[in-house]
């Protein structure tokens, strides 16, 4: 489904997209991660390098459903990064747009120092958590539009706003891959580190992205992938969410961070 | 000398500025931030809001001394966040290019969550510390000229790596603000974010910046600036950096994350 909803198709004025209603927000827009992997498919066809090694986006007005247009711009491709940037754009107007780093992460280019102080979230397996759809009220998603029923979440517990009761914790690790079975690759981590709920939920409140950026760090190896989300810092109506993505190798895949502002639960910009 | 090295003046094609050679890098190259700090000057005066919310930056090659042109690209301005990409040229080909959302940070726009679990560094006070430059061995780094004359820093313990001895841990906490009393502000964060040593020398390597994005969270108060730095994961001779900044008065006013491509210690891209 990831594939099919990303696909695009290369025409005179750039590559052409079709926004799928299977990837909705809360707010009933297309989540920015799925519009932002579209970007991502046309600027990886363009640089003709394997891996996007960081992307960012700025997400100015709320996407729609229906046809999109990507342009790209590659700026440079040198021997180990490539620079590009690339605009989604609907009904003439800007949506997305992306600066996007590309190189090769199976190159090794001679000995550099290697370090990991980090650790994946320790979770029950998949089959002890939690589903959140399970618990969540009926009202608040239409799972078959929403990028909630495209991924599948197990969580060890699950947050307190999920029943409606915020527990005053912004934090969360949980499993997560395609409902489908599709395997992660690093198209799909772009989409999937924006493909959660916002764990300021559990503060009482509802976000919408600024800014996004994502450093792939790995190819993921297939199967189950492991999150840990936190946001540590909420003020002026502005507050930031870290996602690491660890897959079933027990190795960091992708790390991202974005801005978001405040919104009152369920609103929209 | 901050604001002196920055400056920028309107012409028919865009912003021109003068890159100077007192904030350049341990490869004798213009510092990434100082350059972004450039840029972000240039789309505060065309945008018209009074804070950079978050600027995206890719360092596409290394920049030179000397004339510079900034264009601009104001995006949207909305009711809360604006959004514009600029971009640093020189000799006719491209240096950096950003991507800027902007706001006000003291707008307070209705009742939002507030919360904070971070906390900053705890240090002995700055004249309890050390100045890394009293330890350096001078063949490493022409004060006059660098980032590193430009700013004072004050670490309660030197890492290794700058008495010759790499001790293995990428990770350092200071005290820091302009040497020439120049009260932080925030555009002087983005360079900041961009002008400490990289934390990866105590790896035995060092780095230049592919991508980064700082988080401007508050306008900062007057005095001495704290910063967290670390790295947590280099792999395939790539690794992020994280910057917190906070303020005088205790509170967090950026937040940085840079990805990075290891170099031989004091190599060029």
């Amino acid at each position: 489904m990831f594939d099919d909803d990303t696909q695009i198709f290369h025409s005179a004025d750039g590559w052409r997209a079709t926004v799928s209603d299977r990837w909705d927000g809360a707010s009933g827009v297309p989540n920015g991660g799925y519009l932002l992997a579209i970007v991502t498919r046309a600027l990886l066809a363009d640089v003709g390098m394997p891996d996007p090694l960081s992307v960012s986006a700025i997400f100015v007005r709320p996407g729609q459903h229906g046809a999109a247009l990507v342009t790209t711009d590659v700026i440079k491709v040198g021997r180990r990064v490539g620079f590009a940037t690339g605009t989604l754009c609907q009904h003439g107007v800007e949506v997305v747009r992306a600066q996007v780093a590309f190189g090769d992460l199976e190159r090794t280019d001679g000995p550099h120092p290697c370090f990991e102080s980090g650790a994946p979230p320790q979770l029950p397996a998949p089959q002890d958590c939690l589903d959140p759809l399970d618990a969540m009220p009926a009202v608040q998603v239409a799972v078959d539009r929403s990028v909630l029923g495209r991924l599948e979440l197990r969580l060890p517990t699950l947050p307190g706003w999920v029943a409606g009761t915020p527990g005053g914790d912004p934090a969360m690790t949980l499993w997560l891959r395609m409902r489908d079975g599709r395997e992660p690759d690093v198209l799909s981590l772009v989409q999937l580190v924006d493909g959660l709920p916002p764990v300021v939920a559990d503060l009482g409140g509802w976000s919408t992205t600024v800014e996004l950026t994502v450093h792939v760090r790995r190819r993921p190896a297939p199967g189950w992938l492991r999150a840990r989300v936190i946001t540590r810092h909420v003020s002026n109506g502005l507050h930031e969410e870290d996602v690491e993505l660890w897959d079933s190798t027990d190795r960091l895949v992708a790390q991202s961070r974005q801005l978001a502002l405040a919104l009152p639960l369920g609103g929209t910009r």
